[in-house]
């Protein structure tokens, strides 16, 4: 491909180079080498700019005059990085339609002709599978569940009973869709399941990462709306709701009857109480807690910092005092203030 | 079935309509139509159950003058949900035994007649499976694995060697039991694996969430104890003991060798240090970090408030201080005393 | 096996009985019979030392005194340990080589034949497996997936395209490794995906948890290097380094390029955020958050004490003004200052 037609394809524009400079792939700024483009997007790579060998850097106009290489300029690089990496994805090839020889196929499931079913794979009874999927080697899709036109599901995805996906869905190894809520009542000490009638609803265009697990509705369903994005390891509740094109950072637990709006942006290891709302374009940073619900849009961050252990168990210690201090405090004030 | 049935079943009493009233199924106050009862536990909900279309709520005897429309009292109106709920679960129908054509059983493992064994799955020799197990599709069950009777693993469910499992248990999928627990030793840097020579004891009624993982013993069993129910995505140390009838919510780690009492609750995200003791009828609320055993029962909590970020990030860094500040504090006390 | 050939084969001086006495097995020392060691490293089981049947003990010279039977002396005695349990563990010994029928094996995979492939197994054209290679039931290896001699996975694990294993690697059940990274553009709101072109790298001695999910680097490779041990449901974002001989306990998030030295410690449930770089020989207790780069060796924590929590409660709001507290605080000192 040459420099001109991938500037065309990003929507970038072509400065300081021949535009028919061929390149063959993409790479950071320090590994590219000059049959390979890079892009710019965090000044503290300012100095591996200036020493890069790529054929021509992506970058936004105002950091133009910090590259010796020729440029693709866009006001959104990342953007442009996201779509030339596209050009360059190998793997972005589909695999032939088919259903592997050692797949089990119900032949009451309905399967569109365009469909590929990877080896071990399971298909139940009465799940309904749309045009152009890929379902990955040992995938469970049980019986009843829906998925959407071009949905891909990599290796070892679990769809329980009620799951419906929508078109161009993506999901990564060993994500489970659609287990039970963790719905129990209390009878004089014991618990007694309640049994999980509702679904998981998936938007168009989600994706989910591995091990990522969503649970059903207890009674309606759970709903990621379009466009969301869930890392790794995420944990959703039973009947949560998550707003159209919120992205989601991977351990985050989020408690049932929990609704989320949309354009959010929460961080790796946040944990969500159940029961409560979320504004649209809230940000959550990592690792912090959420114990009641958030109106107004903003962001948001709880936590401590971390220092040498000796030092944080002192001020560990004094934290369980702090109401106490902050009396002692005002004490002090009073006393003064009655001194003069 | 009609409304009057139902109140026998579910242990309610029917008061303001006609017993023979027919209801088809359960949903929430708001979404629930005239051939439908509902359920209300939480005065939150006082407006939905004032304009619910249920046929009947299910309702404790002190909400009684909330409702309009018929009720079925209970003392404990969630577990009467529980209980109507199991009564319109379709999926409660078992499969009918057998062995799928697609899985593989070692000739050597011991299978009740009655038991079913779902499409891809493994059965390796000494396994032992009782009577109306059901193996979900793609299971993984290792040599000399017991499992009790009416025991239900859901789809792609790994139990390791060394795993035993009591009756009616319920496992969802992705949930791993048996894994090696995390055991080394440091040899001048390098670490040296502790070979895991125990087992898991798992106990009747046990729930077990998707993606969940429970740690053999490194000499002797973890074990839970009969009627624990534990979330999704939560990790268990190995030789870990979990006390009857106690529930953990998603995504709680437990590391080695600590015991956890009978009744406690859990809440999601909590982790819990190695080596400590929790009490009988404990609670931990969500995101809370132990580090010391608890000796007592009672609610127990750690963490920092949800603030906006910049307002957060001054009182984040003077936490660093804080041993410090109630040193100045006193300081100010002392002189203060000593000038009166 | 006689104590005199234990004590040989695990380094140990052994004092105090006829070296002919043949052992059966290790066991705790409340459990072991006469017929079993044990062993002693932590002075809080020192009543259980003082009242152990064991056969012999494995412990430090320092401690000798505090037993009264047969001694096996090491200076590291937790190492004995670990070497005596690998004598007695029977599930070391390895499945003999071959396919297993159910598996699924491209003929353009390319399997030494002293691999052994586990029942419903499936393997991908152009994967490359070394010699004496263990790959459990219900495994996914993709296609180019390389895999070092000795290697082991257990049950379901799942390799993406683009993992590179060493020799001796182990992976327990449930494993994903080589997930995209959680790589997005954001395009005017909505979520652009970067594909994920790069790989992952694991060094040799690699031991990976259960449910532990490694992404792919989005451009060049995440690197878990030579000796690293990871516990279960630990999370790893794409091109994160890990140095030689860190050790990782459960349910860590580290999000993506962040480098993390040799030699560390990690507990339970830390958080890491992306983008910093951690020291070697660096210590973080359990449920640490870590939000900047830790340039010098050490132990460091955050966090707050548990509390009941209506105590809790009131030292939590207080949080909310530690800043303004510190200002009063100061205010005082001042007006102090200025009487005097």
């Amino acid at each position: 491909m040459t420099l001109s037609e991938l500037a065309t394809q990003i929507g970038a524009q072509l400065q300081g180079t021949a535009s028919n400079v061929m390149v063959t792939g993409i790479a950071t700024l320090t590994r590219a080498g000059p049959q390979e483009i890079s892009f710019f997007t965090n000044t503290l790579y300012r100095e591996e700019l200036a020493h890069t060998d790529a054929a021509a850097v992506i970058l936004a106009p105002k950091d133009q005059h910090l590259s010796k290489v020729p440029v693709l300029l866009m006001e959104n690089p990342y953007l442009g990085y996201a779509r030339a990496a596209a050009l360059f994805d190998n793997s972005a090839v589909p695999p032939p339609p088919g259903i592997h020889p050692t797949a089990w196929v119900s032949p009451h499931a309905m399967i569109e002709a365009t469909v590929f079913v990877g080896a071990q794979a399971v298909i139940e009874a009465g799940a309904i599978i749309g045009r152009h999927v890929i379902i990955g080697p040992g995938c469970v899709i049980e019986s009843g569940v829906r998925i959407g036109e071009e949905t891909h599901l990599r290796a070892n995805v679990t769809l329980c009973k009620g799951t419906q996906l929508g078109m161009r869905v993506l999901i990564h190894p060993g994500a489970v869709i659609g287990s039970d809520g963790f719905g129990l009542a209390n009878d004089k000490g014991q618990w007694v399941k309640i049994p999980q009638l509702g679904g998981v609803d998936v938007g168009d265009e989600v994706e989910i990462g591995a091990n990522t697990t969503i649970d059903k509705g207890s009674l309606g369903n759970t709903i990621i709306h379009r466009g969301v994005k869930l890392d790794n390891q995420i944990q959703i509740g039973h009947n949560v709701e998550i707003g159209e094109h919120t992205a989601i950072a991977g351990c985050v637990g989020i408690a049932g009857s929990t609704r989320i709006g949309r354009y959010c942006m929460i961080g790796g290891g946040v944990g969500i109480v159940g029961h409560i709302e979320i504004a649209d374009r809230v940000q959550i940073t990592g690792g912090s807690i959420v114990l009641q619900s958030i109106p107004e849009p903003g962001v948001y961050s709880s936590g401590t910092p971390l220092q040498l252990t000796p030092r944080w168990q002192r001020n560990y210690h004094r934290f369980k005092q702090l109401d106490e201090l902050t009396r002692r405090v005002y004490t002090l004030e009073q006393l003064l203030e009655s001194k003069q």
